[in-house]
């Protein structure tokens, strides 16, 4: 346990140094008497590019320089600096907040102003960009919910509950994965594999069906896109603890762009590393799987259509598997959902489909 | 634990029961050469009144009758009928099971056919009316999830988990409230208050502030419009354990209709009583507070306009409370979410609001 509460303290103690840090130059070029700066890795699209080694969006070499000589620069520079204060204040406070909470509380301070909160959610990203570390790092979270269930004892680490243990198959609904179980720490899991299902009612459909036991698999639900925290929490249970990770999704382009995005991350979190998890399989909703399976499907919608044309020709979706499931999408003309299977009785997915999937993806 | 188990049981057989006897209805008829019908309380609006003395919506006194010489009656007869077992399946198997599912377990079997969901869920509110019971009593629960957290033990009655005994406050995120937790007894509180929150970020706020602690609440998330298992927990909390409830939402038409349909239930729950807590008491955040806090405020845009002078012609919102603030509402121009506390600080909120709010309400 001990062991434990240091490394979350570490994690902090790194987050706090690199805000101080961030503020000592400031300081310093003041009492330089320079108009204070800083650089920035710039996050402009054409700046983004994919590092097929690092198997995920990266930021490339340009940099901008935010100067406060610069009367165009002034506002955003005093709000990042106003925002890093604040990072600072949530650590020390042992306090989280939300983006949301974030733009209100500046709107108290007379002379910190957002116009509006996409500005505050802007600076963030830019603080994000100066530590490259995640905003959740420095406790500030956005507001989906995503769920998690299997034999995983985890330790808190937050105030009040420091060293207390949860075996995370306590209670059957699932477990909320919010800032409380993102800063915990790993302690043990008999599992042996990973499975992530975009959709609460599937995620509830494996508990009731023990899919856990029967895969000897923790369950981890999306609902929907990935929360960041969930995505780190996903790469953890990958790198930390070498578990194989699974991705069941709908089968359309969202479904599949889901499962990407755990794998190589997205344009917009370029700037950061740790969310990725290249290792990870997306395992179903495949196109083929619709004709193999015959299952339900609606017809794809022209905006299915132009997504699909586009993931073809996105970098990360340059593997074999990916374009051939692509084309056959765009072939039938036609898409699924995870609740399709039902048409073969509730528990088909788990007596029939998960272990055929499961088998063929070697787990 | 007997006794609760005993209780849920009773529960259970209670449901078994209605549904029996609707199929017993059909088979007399049809063994009495008759073409099987049944009748249903009409839900046409102009069957759905508001009873000042229940204090919630209810059905009229029409009623249709659905008969299966009717060439038109028959596909809704077939398909009332479909549900009426697959929901004695699902208690059978004591399994769970969502909206969107039954629509795809249905077109599984190739005699029966939803064109959309739309129809299947048509049909399950024809069931709820008909045996007088919300869907989640059969075990159809819709998507979202909401969340509870306090000094409450429950005990479980979902199979593999009979008996066992959890206590709310074990997960600093929050309790989901699935299946599992909507048929769970409540064992023991030492809360004497309910606390209702509309956000999920000022859910962790208030966990994060120990409000439970420091209100001796119960709180609970609702996650936008309170699902019905969260607002049969609500009551159960109010009526069978005699705690009062507190909810407070973002000050805005919307926020508002929240807490009222709590209070009141809704018109398309008509047709079901036990979901509204029609004590519960609407604390904030109020037009009026708007003013009073001098919170950081959006301009109403029009739909906010038209849907409070819908409110104000409601008969639910009748009362001089209601009246009162949406006429503030209105001439203020102006409303704010729970977030633009933070103006003052992350723990205005609890210190100062909150205390102020729950003590004019007479808590």
């Amino acid at each position: 346990m001990r062991r434990r509460l240091k490394l979350a303290e570490k994690r902090r103690a790194a987050v706090e140094l690199a805000l101080k840090q961030l503020g000592k130059i400031i300081c310093e070029q003041i009492e330089n008497r320079e108009f204070p700066w800083i650089m920035l890795q710039s996050r402009s699209t054409d700046n983004i590019v994919y590092d097929p080694e690092l198997r995920q969006y990266v930021l490339g070499d340009r940099v901008i320089r935010r100067h406060s000589r610069n009367i165009r620069h002034i506002r955003p520079f005093t709000q990042l600096i106003w925002t890093a204060w604040f990072a600072r204040e949530l650590l020390k406070l042992r306090k989280t907040s939300t983006l949301r909470e974030v733009y209100y509380s500046a709107r108290g301070l007379r002379d910190i102003e957002f116009k509006s909160q996409d500005e505050s959610d802007e600076i963030i990203t830019d603080l994000e960009t100066a530590l490259n570390m995640p905003r959740e790092s420095f406790n500030i979270y956005p507001e989906e919910r995503s769920a998690i269930f299997g034999d995983l004892t985890i330790e808190y680490t937050v105030p009040g509950y420091e060293g207390k243990r949860l075996n995370l198959t306590e209670h059957p609904d699932g477990m909320m994965i919010g800032p409380a179980l993102s800063t915990a720490e790993i302690v043990e899991t008999s599992a042996d594999k990973v499975l992530v299902i975009e959709k609460g009612a599937m995620f509830t459909r494996l508990i009731e069906e023990k899919a856990h036991k029967r895969f000897n698999a923790i369950l981890i639900h999306t609902a929907g896109q990935a929360p960041r925290a969930t995505r780190t929490l996903i790469k953890r249970l990958n790198e930390e603890h070498g578990l194989p990770v699974y991705l069941f999704t709908d089968g359309d382009p969202w479904g599949m762009h889901i499962a990407m995005v755990i794998i190589s991350g997205s344009a917009n979190a370029a700037h950061l590393r740790g969310l990725a998890t290249p290792d990870a399989k997306w395992i179903g909703v495949w196109a083929t799987d619709i004709i193999r399976y015959k299952l339900p499907t609606e017809n794809l919608t022209d905006k299915d259509v132009k997504r699909l044309k586009e993931l073809k020709r996105d970098p990360r979706y340059q593997g074999e598997l990916w374009q051939r499931e692509i084309d056959t999408f765009l072939e039938i003309g036609q898409k699924a959902e995870l609740e399709a299977f039902s048409r073969y009785g509730l528990t088909y997915i788990v007596d029939r489909y998960l272990p055929d999937k499961l088998e063929e993806a070697g787990a």
